[in-house]
């Protein structure tokens, strides 16, 4: 994206590329048929549980003010809308971290006001006095004031300088909140053995001997919860059962768990009381009382409505960098998108969705992390199976036929364009490119391009796999799918409410466990504490330029800033009101990044340590060897791609495309000392990358930048 | 050791042997000074917390007639017997777990009849009216009975046929007390919901809150012991800290995670009542009531002890067994011992101190696994560091002098030798054949073997660890220090009695785990269950013969019959009084291996299956990698060829020197089919094996077996 500020212009070129293929968005969508069930239940699930889980924690938080009951009809309503109205309908809305942390503060501020109050508080928060349209000059509270930011940002066309947050913004910002979880996690578990808020400390539950009974199955089930799902994630690699369990688990580890440690929390029976262990409490959405907090309006002074400005900004910000990260990460360029990106659009479109929250008085959602780009990646698996079925299909029918090579070719490239959307013509023989030099390369060591070919000489199946480009389902229908099933939770709720309080603190935990492989900020504090004799093993894995570029001492003088940084957002946090303006020190870090750092590090350092792409370096043969010899199926070869939880794809590049700066830090040497083999790519990262090896049959020279389809792509 | 009978022969050879070098295991050992402390201390925590465990299951088992005293004094009273009369030095005795099962089923037995009664058990099976001195007819008793088997077969020479007892009954052994150590796990736990046995149900951590409580807690407990201890275990391949905290926390992590259990356990203050959690439960020693048990001294009836004949045959069987294997697993050729072996003098007076036990009223200790070779193992150690130390003092005083790098050879050669046991001179060259070679292609690069060499191009320390043998500092000091050291635990009572039993629960479970790797059959019953597309990664490891040369269909057809075969053992232990009988069906396996099982078996593969050796074939070289690049410290050094938890030490062995059958299973066309780079060896592995390339510069040809220094050693 161009960095231009004339105002209306994003919107208007959003607007304009996504209606030309509005009506396609929901054909295609249609077309897949009965197979968008599978990414629209993983995504589902993926979203639902940290949405109930944030419910719990509001809950807890604003003294039963908001409950999961209002962050799934938040994340249903918005992701609805967003589905239908939206522009990128791979971006996948719900409510997230930050919105919890900065209602957290609000309700802690509108509570310890007397003139405001916790009952004042969604109407402060929301301004929600426009539901009853009394309009009135107090216009303002904090959602209204949102909302006019988001507007004045897609507007002036902010959205195209999201690049300015640099990786170092967004990996701080995600610790923190790997920082936030675990606090959250270990916070529930300590109040597992006290007695609750708001509970009648008579009962029987409630009882020292009963608490501690509580506190430690609470400790048994989460971590239970925590072990069992970061095992379950790793399905993939497991050696044991079928590849289709396998792939179930990893993808559906989770939601299982949840539904495993549920189950075992009603072993205890007998005597054990009702009450242990505790479980989500949220009141029915059908029962009485449930909009109790609804009747409440009453006027909210006009001192707070413009104070409420202070918050508003912090929550704009947050909503525009996490808006726009997780639409950039559902639209890397590795996957290959045809449809155009909707940014300035989808953000002006927040706006109006905050309002409409703030109004009704739940949280507003917004576009997260990492369903998005889980979201782009379960439709690509999709695609492929769909693309490789059909062109599978051709081919084996073109061997009955005893067809030549170049016939085939011709079958298949035929087969493959019908396939494509009509809008992108031009682009459609992309993938095809590549299975004509594979085809003509496998040729060359048979005897003739038209010679008949049989299955003994040519495996259709790895072929196909092996040549396949990566493609996505991009449609609308899974996104409205499911946020109709989130919405449908709200339903569930008496079963939902049988998930104990301390599975999902066990989650919290998870969730800060598992965002934290990929971060190279994490990655690099990690490097810190690592033996300097085991450092080769960092090499030995597939790993950032950096390692082999930047001097040890530099690595760690950056991260000791970082770490420095992150501590004082965190401790931030912890200030009870001025806690609200933590994303000012996220906002802070782009001049930071641009002015202060560079006199202290050097530029060539500076880029590769806060890299805007995720280059790696790869690593010794072991993981090409697994890919060549385990035909895998079609979940593992795009985890092979997208390796990282956070769900970016990570580009695997060849020493002679990296970096031109030759390597001089420390690690190098080091490298260079031992015996590392010689580099070897699994032909699917090459195909993938356009790499054409100097011995190949094409006849080409080295690989050169300008070939790769990745470059020309996205 | 070759098969012969004749009486006396056997057990004279070995007091020859042993006698000569007696004096020197003295000195030896007090000339390591303090360093001696290592070893001792390292076996004492091996040897101590599952002695202390045993004490425990006993207490529960026996309803208190033996406990945790009487386990730690029979392991330090016959500790220190043999370490000053036994044979072999480096064998460690205690309390196993085929002991406590024996027992238990005689406690059993003897509660059931109502003319013995518990109160006569001790004394039926001791029959210790000997300990009155008022011999009568009815000589017998199980103990005696034992003794007596154990001499008959010390004397006959059985020793020598314990290789009968091939690797199948080894493995089925270690399996089927792998799943009694988890059985005997869960049963803890559960028991910690439950009232204990000869327990007041009416205080107040019984009541059923507290009890719940106590459950959960017990369950936190144990499962935190276990995965934090099965984590120490790796701790030498961790990344971060230093390779000395690594070591340490490898070398005395469950000890450690013992002691941090049990400080956890004291978190839990306020309200909870003192009895939780529960803890080991053990009279002290000195207490009055402590050896009430040994004032019963009636008549025990002829009958039983005639029929104790029939226990007593079983634990003769067992003893002799795993008396044997500790023996021969602490004496692997690959140790390079130096001194003699004593297998039937240590029979025969394994029998004098099972009497002795006996008399005195405690269950008889015998050899163990895996805490004999872990000694020796330990003691390899300390040389390497010894030798190493000297040489390269040595090494550095030539580098300054100046000198060429012919003297710096002779100089090393001189200490040396120097270092070496004065039994041995004819064998003392062999590590420096070695030290020869390396330094010939050394200066083969340089200009001549008469030039001065200087530190730059001569790593004094890595050429000295590379060149240096695997040598074992056999004494009896640590031996009889760590026995001294059990026996000071009995004085430390109140304070093992801080440990709570959950933890010690949790130690079973981890002793269970812990035993499985390494063990075949186990590792053909993963085999089994691996995903077919997954089998690859099985030969990317490590991996013995049998897996490139059997079909897949006879591996999986081998492993069922020995499962069910597993499995009948495991039910015979639940019969309530003919489970005594089930030493017996790990004897039956001599018969079945050598007459029925080559009916259905090839020849060849049972060979393979049945291997006697742990040879392997090695993976790819990734793991050759690491170790060329990190220099590893000693621990390491050693870590890298004893790989296994139970302490054998396994030859990676060249594709030539293997077995000479042609590879013909399923899995070595798998192989073949994937793209395994070529195989590559470590300088270490190569300088262990004595292996030369093809390509090397000392002019000889490919390895033959005969110039390896390991076929020639042991």
């Amino acid at each position: 994206m161009e960095e231009t500020f004339v105002p209306f212009r994003g919107i208007k070129n959003d607007l304009q590329g996504r209606f030309m293929c509005y009506k396609q968005d929901w054909i295609g969508g249609f077309n897949a048929g009965f197979r968008i069930l599978a990414p629209t239940t993983y995504i589902f699930f993926a979203s639902a549980i940290p949405v109930i889980s944030f419910g719990e924690q509001l809950e807890r938080d604003t003294d039963g003010v908001l409950t999961a009951v209002q962050t799934l009809a938040s994340t249903a309503l918005c992701g609805l809308i967003h589905s239908v109205l939206g522009g990128q309908p791979l971006l996948i809305l719900g409510v997230a971290e930050p919105t919890v942390i900065m209602y957290t503060f609000m309700f802690n501020f509108a509570k310890s006001r007397p003139d405001l109050g916790s009952s004042l508080f969604l109407a402060w928060s929301a301004w929600y006095r426009l539901l009853t349209l009394r309009f009135k000059s107090d216009l303002g509270g904090v959602c209204l004031w949102t909302a006019a930011f988001l507007f004045l940002l897609a507007i002036l066309g902010a959205c195209s300088i999201i690049n300015r947050f640099t990786r170092i913004a967004g990996e701080l910002f995600g610790l923190l909140i790997a920082m936030l979880f675990m606090q959250e996690a270990i916070r529930g578990l300590i109040n597992e053995f006290n007695v609750p808020e708001r509970a009648n400390p008579a009962s029987a539950e409630f009882q020292p001997s009963w608490r501690f009974g509580n506190g430690m199955f609470a400790l048994v089930l989460s971590f239970g919860l925590l072990l069992t799902a970061l095992r379950s994630r790793k399905a993939r690699s497991w050696r044991y059962g079928s590849g289709w369990l396998r792939s179930f688990i990893a993808d559906y580890g989770v939601p299982l768990m949840v539904l495993l440690w549920t189950a075992v929390s009603y072993i205890p029976a007998g005597s054990v009381p009702k009450g242990i262990p505790r479980r989500l409490s949220s009141p029915n959405p059908w029962s009485p009382g449930a909009y109790e907090n609804w009747t409440d309006m009453l006027d909210v002074p006009i001192m707070y409505i413009i104070g409420a400005f202070i918050p508003a900004t912090m929550i704009a910000v947050l909503y525009y960098f996490d808006h726009s990260v997780a639409s950039q990460l559902a639209q890397q360029k590795e996957f290959n998108l045809r449809k155009p990106p909707s940014f300035h659009y989808d953000l002006l479109l927040l706006g109006f969705m905050v309002i409409l929250c703030g109004l009704i008085g739940i949280p507003p959602s917004n576009g997260v992390i990492p369903q998005s780009p889980m979201h782009t990646k379960s439709l690509a698996t999709l695609k492929h199976q769909i693309l490789r079925n059909q062109l599978v299909a051709t081919a084996r029918s073109c061997i009955t036929k005893k067809s030549s090579m170049g016939q085939l070719y011709e079958s298949i490239k035929e087969a493959y364009q019908q396939m494509q959307t009509p809008l992108v013509h031009q682009e459609s023989s992309r993938g095809l490119k590549e299975l004509k030099e594979s085809t003509i390369r496998l040729t060359s060591s048979m005897e003739s391009m038209n010679a008949a070919i049989d299955e003994s000489v040519f495996d259709v199946e790895k072929e196909i796999n092996d040549i396949l480009p990566i493609e996505v389902k991009e449609q609308r229908v899974s996104n409205l799918l499911q946020s109709l099933m989130v919405g449908g939770c709200i339903a569930a709720m008496p079963f939902l409410k049988t998930i104990p309080t301390s599975v999902l603190c066990g989650y919290f935990a998870f969730m800060a466990i598992e965002n934290l492989p990929g971060n190279q900020f994490w990655e690099r504090i990690l490097l810190i504490f690592t033996a300097p004799s085991k450092r080769y093993k960092v090499l030995e894995e597939s790993h950032t330029t950096y390692i082999e570029t930047v001097p040890f001492t530099r690595i760690a003088a950056f991260t000791i800033f970082q770490t420095v940084y992150l501590i004082v957002c965190f401790g931030i946090t912890w200030i009870p009101i001025a806690g609200v303006l933590f994303p000012l020190m996220i906002m802070l870090l782009v001049p930071v990044r641009q002015y202060i750092l560079p006199k202290f590090f050097k530029t060539a350092h500076l880029q590769d340590l806060d890299a805007a792409e995720y280059e790696e370096v790869p690593a010794t043969p072991r993981g090409d060897l697994g890919k060549t010899a385990s035909f895998p199926d079609d979940g593992e070869i795009l985890d092979g791609l997208i390796t990282r939880s956070r769900g970016e794809i990570r580009c695997v590049c060849s020493p002679k495309t990296r970096s031109s700066t030759p390597p001089t830090g420390e690690l190098a040497n080091f490298q260079r000392s031992s015996s590392l083999p010689d580099r070897v790519y699994s032909p699917r990262i090459r195909a993938l990358r356009g790499y054409h090896s100097p011995q190949g049959v094409d006849g080409k020279g080295p690989f050169s930048p300008a070939e790769s389809n990745l470059s020309n792509g996205g």
